[in-house]
């Protein structure tokens, strides 16, 4: 198209490629972030690249950080003893956003799929086994999303765990069958956090 | 929050301004981004770094340009007799999408509007009438949208340029009141200006 110089076509291209935009948002999204070139665009340009530069996953919980060791494994206000078991990042930030767990992390990079081929070693399975062996952990709470995979990969977990002595337990009350946690209110995790039972 | 990094709070809270984008969907667009730091991320932050340091307003028409003249103002295969009077680039990327119009562009910057406050000198309406003056121009096609502003505005324009000899013309059959270019598809932007009539 002759209609936009080359460097705007490239935006717009990478930009149609973000969840949620299309197409036709991109363009939009585009001319705003022209428009507002000092106050927008150039500040996002530089915070991208910031977050290019020194975003890396957590080498303990998977957590996204911008050090080996993210800030919650890091911290000696969260408790050691309860490991939260989360699939990724986003329900880890749902689980922040809460306010109610005050323990540590462990994000395994999505579920157990035999249709799409994940396997334990594609996950972070292993590595929650080390971690409940290493490190004083009295509870694995799995807070899987409520879907089929989510589920089979809770119980595959609570297999793994299983004679380590490590009490496991799930979300329980207020996680609606098929929701994902990433679409809660911070109460229905709070209820559901506060009533979880022993899987 | 503690639950991620300042830099990734930061570019969450930019991504969550840009249009179509709140919060929820910027957190998952930049967790995105995040995941594919270097076929996305990387190369997003690069390209609006390149926009921001090129794009401009086109001297002569007020295109987005990376030049002081756009490639549509300096292009010799398009022809200097037709000016199509846009209210904004993104009605200009609409009108070049339907690849009928080959004359050149004059961008306003808006509509006029007594609420909002804005009159002729704030839009490039001076500009325009200048253009017509200075260049072989035989015919304004105004492509404003069939909005009340638009409308008013397109009046103005003709009563301005009255008595310059210049033939003024108005996108007609086609356009729904109301309706907003960027919104059409190109076939209707095409049978719109096919049977453009005297304003
Ligand atoms: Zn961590
Ligand atoms: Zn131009």
């Amino acid at each position: 198209m002759a209609d936009s110089p080359r460097e705007i076509e490239t935006l717009i291209g990478l930009m149609a490629k973000l969840p949620g935009l299309g197409p036709r948002s991109a363009r939009r999204a585009v001319l705003h972030l022209i428009k507002k070139r000092d106050v927008q665009l150039t500040p996002l340009a530089e915070a991208m690249r910031a977050v290019a530069e020194t975003a890396r996953e957590c080498l303990n919980c998977g957590n996204i950080s911008t050090s080996d060791i993210c800030d919650i494994c890091s911290s000696e206000k969260r408790a050691i003893g309860e490991i939260c078991v989360v699939e990724d990042v986003s329900d880890l930030w749902a689980m922040e956003r809460s306010q109610v767990f005050r323990g540590r992390y462990h994000v395994l990079g999505g579920t157990l799929s035999a249709l799409d081929n994940v396997g334990p070693e594609d996950l972070r399975i292993p590595q929650l086994r080390d971690r409940v062996a290493a490190e004083e952990v009295s509870e694995v709470i799995l807070a899987l999303n409520a879907t089929i995979d989510g589920q089979t990969t809770a119980h595959y977990i609570a297999d793994q765990l299983d004679g380590t002595g490590v009490r496991v337990t799930s979300l329980a009350q207020g996680v609606p069958i098929g929701g994902e946690l990433d679409y809660l209110d911070d109460g229905t995790i709070t209820a559901a956090l506060k009533a979880r039972k022993a899987f």
